[in-house]
């Protein structure tokens, strides 16, 4: 039961797109991640996903609209909406899912981190 | 599906130690809650509770230490773990935990919010 810090935990990684598990609870699990581009549209067919900007900004493009969130700012993605997060800059995000949520969900590829790192 | 910024929802209200609800994801809750002095010592017995520093800072009182945290800091309390958080000034606090969360636990009394509002 260690205080856990977000800055500190950023500075420890540095690749887009690999997320990092800094918590788990109840099942679910806290994670930072690092984006900048764009990611492969998908969905996840049992678990809802929430993205926290911590710095930063990005797009999250839906298929029917798209959401621009810049630090202080979260969204809720509901289990089996496609989504497809941008970021033109980098942009530091905190998820929080559950913990057999895999970060490409119904796309899987070569983007794939099935296991991510704790740290 | 909307987005949700931190500091608009903390605009919304002012009574420390009434969590509001601001989002719900796979059974858990995301609360927002201001915080002032000190609260009761309690325990969840069945669910495991985040703390994550949005403004000012506080200490968790555990019984066999104290954690300072400032913001950007955040810990996971788990199920069982006797705790008391303080604040000498006011702390705004993002928490993670299951719906079925009560926020004086254990200890019950006139503190409990049985029914958090959702903001």
């Amino acid at each position: 039961m260690e205080k856990i810090n977000l800055a500190r935990k950023l500075g420890q990684f540095s690749a887009h797109w690999q997320p990092k598990i800094i918590a788990e609870l109840n099942g679910q699990q806290v994670k930072l991640v690092k984006i900048k581009g764009g990611f492969v549209w998908h969905h996840h067919e049992h678990e809802d996903e929430m993205f926290l900007v911590v710095h930063g900004s990005f797009r999250m493009e839906l298929r029917d609209r798209t959401v621009e969130l810049r630090e202080g700012d979260m969204i809720v993605v509901p289990r089996g909406v496609e989504h497809r997060p941008v970021a033109d800059e980098e942009c530091s995000l905190l998820l929080f899912e559950p913990a057999s949520t895999v970060n490409t969900g119904s796309a899987g590829g070569e983007r794939t981190v099935p296991q991510p790192e704790r740290i």
